[in-house]
């Protein structure tokens, strides 16, 4: 096994762009980057809760920068750099960084940011634990916050459903072959990465799907002081998740508070209405109308007779 | 235990700047300081390499921060914002919590940055890991970095050196209350706060020492393609390690090799001496010269004959 400063060299330099100063520094040096702000977001995927240690190593790469990608986005902002931390069991492998740098390059190639910095530090315990922290830039005072929904507004949701939640089921039921692709969404989220700039003048308010539809929801309600109405039959769900909820219907509360989607939800006036649509078709990306934002204070789930949906749990608690 | 949300809101907010949108919202938003490029840093703390888990826990926050503190100085850069990783065991308890946000208040206070985001999550293992990201600013184009060291320039170190080496044997050891001080030193490391500024007009290179010194010193050879010549008889050395090395002199090479002392090192041209001295004076911050850059690529250790001292190994490898 290499020394640290020859991984790092070997693997990660290759990854980083000119601000990182070849990663050969104590820290990463930014110029002031006028009428823009910064946004950071800071997104830890740790083994046994975001991963599983027989998931493929580049795909557990992907899904730390995919995470952060999802915040970036919501915030109306284009990721630029992440910084990496690793904190790895001392049983890690050469063959593991290679694989893990290949997954990076995947993910910086996908979402057009490049590595800045990090530290790698071993452990007694087993678990690997990926702490990546990203900036992103947006228009000045233009970043989208949870807080400014209005009343009335409607919500959207970008992709599907679900899918990741159902994909973890598969794994764990071991069902084989026919859900590959639910499974390859919990192990690669895809983020809607390119309408982020669209965003900003469309939503009063977003935050990323990770938590599962409805907690997430929640955080907007929450920070705006308001509640909402979803329809369920309006949730986007894929063809091949329907597919498997035919066939498993008791995994059907996944689709609204099944984590990990890294999806983006928001709220915009009706006014935007036609341009979201527009923005849908020109972008190739699926963003539904699911519902809108009222002044009671509550989160409703109703059915297409506009029943409630019994919800049991809103979505995933780490505490 | 509460939720997530719930202690968030609780320890950790408190500590938040208004960058940060209170820790609601899926990321921090900071504006562009015309004139000042950031820097960003990262380094990760885990139990059983960095500390222990029978450190204070207060002790262990003030640490994770001050950690970072050391990289922004060295790089001239006055720390500002800081993110918070925690990856933590599901047996952690509120009490922790409590303390812990403690701990990072009082780094607040000493080191002069606030809490602007983080992610909080648990894992199945035993181990804490603590994982901070740092954004400072320095004058455009002034950060201080490894490269730019120049034949001849002195070799200047901040402090003292090995004290939290030696403090971290003293609690191994068992060696009472006699020694508390370097135990302190380890627990709560004392980066330089307060030169920065000054840093940026009279190094010409500069890193922190968390390696140890010679690990360290050599990041700047490699980087500048220069070696070096370091004084042993130099070394500052406080008069607590100084009489622990009395006792223990089979420890002495933990002055050169011992990490964690989360100082600086720093080159200099000569013309800047006197000015060092003042520096050092204004600030009551001991500021040592050690040693001067050479162009022979190597690293060498001196004793106060000009012999060659034995060194076994050079600091801290975590692969």
């Amino acid at each position: 096994m290499s020394g640290e400063f020859e991984l790092i060299k070997r693997y990660f330099a290759p990854l980083a762009g000119k601000f990182s100063l070849n990663l050969s520094d104590d820290a990463a040096c930014i110029p002031a980057k006028t009428g823009f702000d910064s946004i950071v977001t800071k997104d830890i995927i740790v083994e046994g809760t975001h991963f599983h240690s027989h998931d493929p190593v580049d795909a557990i790469a992907y899904k730390a920068i995919a995470v952060n990608v999802s915040d970036c986005i919501a915030k109306g902002a284009t990721p630029d750099l992440y910084w990496l931390g690793l904190a790895l069991p001392k049983t890690i492998t050469e063959e593991w960084f290679t694989e893990f740098a290949i997954g990076l390059g995947h993910a910086q190639t996908d979402f057009g940011c490049l590595l800045a910095g990090g530290d790698t530090t071993t452990h007694d315990g087993t678990n690997i634990m990926i702490s990546v922290t990203m900036a992103g830039h947006v228009p000045a005072e233009q970043m989208i916050k949870r807080s400014g929904a209005h009343d009335q507004d409607d919500i959207y949701v970008t992709g599907y459903l679900g899918e990741a939640a159902l994909g973890l089921v598969c794994i764990k039921e071991n069902s084989g072959d026919k859900y590959s692709n639910l499974i390859e969404r919990y192990l690669r989220p895809n983020p809607p990465i390119g309408v982020q700039n669209s965003f900003t003048s469309i939503a009063s308010a977003s935050a990323d799907v990770s938590d599962g539809l409805l907690a997430d929801i929640g955080h907007i309600c929450e920070s705006s002081n308001l509640g909402c109405i979803i329809k369920s039959d309006l949730l986007p769900v894929s063809v091949l998740a329907n597919q498997f909820l035919e066939e498993f219907p008791e995994h059907k509360a996944l689709i609204w508070s099944g984590g990990d989607d890294y999806q983006v939800v928001f709220t915009a006036d009706k006014k935007h209405c036609m341009e979201i649509d527009e923005l849908s078709k020109s972008s190739g990306l699926n963003i539904s109308k699911i519902g809108h934002m009222t002044t009671e204070k509550n989160i409703q789930l109703l059915d297409s007779m506009g029943e409630p949906v019994q919800v049991d749990h809103r979505g995933f608690k780490h505490f």
